[in-house]
């Protein structure tokens, strides 16, 4: 089964094209141009060097959200043109699940946080747990992403007060831990470090990793059914709402 | 400091631009074409998409070794060539442990094997053991990468025994794993597993992450100096060496 795989929930561009335990290629970029300059350019040069026949593509798995509200905009226009182009489905992985999958093997608790404005961070707690019904052999045990507490817009005190509550280790990543670094400090009574730079930010190769099981599971959607979870009201929403609120 | 990292040393092409704590891009893929087609333009194509001003870049990191003796000695022309260039240090990093650096933040060990043909592996043991002298905050525990067992050529077996001995848990990862696993599901008493996808491979991204900590502690050297570390002898002087025992 081949997968392609993209995000631009954040920061981060990034494309890649997974082929079962098979990281075909990956490129991810995390510079100021924006996601609509850099997003199907990288997918299309990845395509050639990997040279990539399009048709044996079985699905696209995206980073569904939160995030960027034109960020997702952008993944998600690009990955519904990929799935009607190609007629296969869209594989949507809530974005925090997909960076906590940076961290596999890790016993820590893993919590992504990405800056969200207004005083709040997307985020959510996670671990990573033994497989279901792995028994191919009696020593083999793979680990699957196990959500604690799922994503979400809070502030950094109240995902901070769930992790002390955990009185396990954490681990953070994301592009909030430059924004939070400071209060965090202040903040967590538990034991904790940040991800480095390899692990810290979101790649598609990871969204990919879950994408297989959701596909294993029939979590799938039609092109024309997908639409991003933006958790939040966008700013021209809040503020068409405050109007009406006034008139 | 700004990294530039590249591993040519098996089956995956990959160049990475580090910035601090920030990975800035990476171009990763694992395909038939042979490295001297794809490492170049693919670091041309990253400096590119980023606006990399290549006088800006403080260090070459590279997989020194073991590998594919032709890729290790693509890798190695290429960061001489780079290093000549830009009249900046080179970043020898052991292949094995550059590898080991995918998983981050496991309490498992990590075992990176990668098939050295002839009956044997390039392998080695490691752990994240937490950062000496980390005392930024009382709760900050970073970690860094700690060998157990240093990179060697050796039998599946005889890494097997290794690993068996430990009595603890392991990660696998590497371009060994497909062709030993069956193997290594007999030989292991021990639990284990394998690392998935996005991390089952070498990553220029995880070598820049160790590439920061040499250089912190002056472990660089002149691109005049630096030859690969092969780890045993090439055919070609293999076949000499039996030519000249049987004269």
């Amino acid at each position: 089964m081949k997968i392609i795989a993209i995000d631009s929930s954040g920061l981060v561009a990034s494309a890649a094209i997974v082929e079962d335990d098979k990281l075909v290629g990956e490129y991810n970029i995390q510079h100021k141009k924006t996601h609509s300059q850099t997003l199907l350019p990288m997918l299309n040069e990845l395509k050639n060097m990997v040279e990539l026949d399009m048709s044996t593509v079985d699905a696209i798995a995206l980073a569904a959200g939160p995030g960027s509200f034109t960020g997702l905009r952008i993944g998600s226009a690009t990955a519904k043109g990929l799935g009607f182009a190609l007629n296969v489905p869209l594989v949507e992985i809530p974005t925090l699940d997909g960076l906590a999958c940076n961290l596999y093997g890790t016993d820590k608790l893993v919590c992504p946080i990405m800056d969200a404005r207004r005083d709040q961070v997307y985020t959510g707690i996670y671990e990573f747990v033994r497989e279901r019904g792995c028994s191919r052999c009696q020593n083999l045990k793979n680990y699957e992403l196990s959500c604690l507490f799922p994503q979400c817009a809070v502030s950094i005190e109240e995902i901070a007060d769930k992790c002390n509550k955990t009185e396990r280790e954490v681990i953070f990543l994301g592009d909030g831990v430059p924004v939070f670094e400071e209060k965090l400090s202040h903040l967590l009574t538990i034991p904790y470090s940040f991800a480095p730079a390899h692990m810290n930010r979101q790649r598609a190769a990871a969204f990919a990793m879950l994408a297989f099981r959701y596909i294993k599971e029939g979590k799938v959607v039609d092109a024309k059914d997908h639409a991003p979870e933006y958790l939040r009201l966008s700013q021209a929403e809040r503020e068409r709402k405050g109007e009406h609120a006034a008139n």
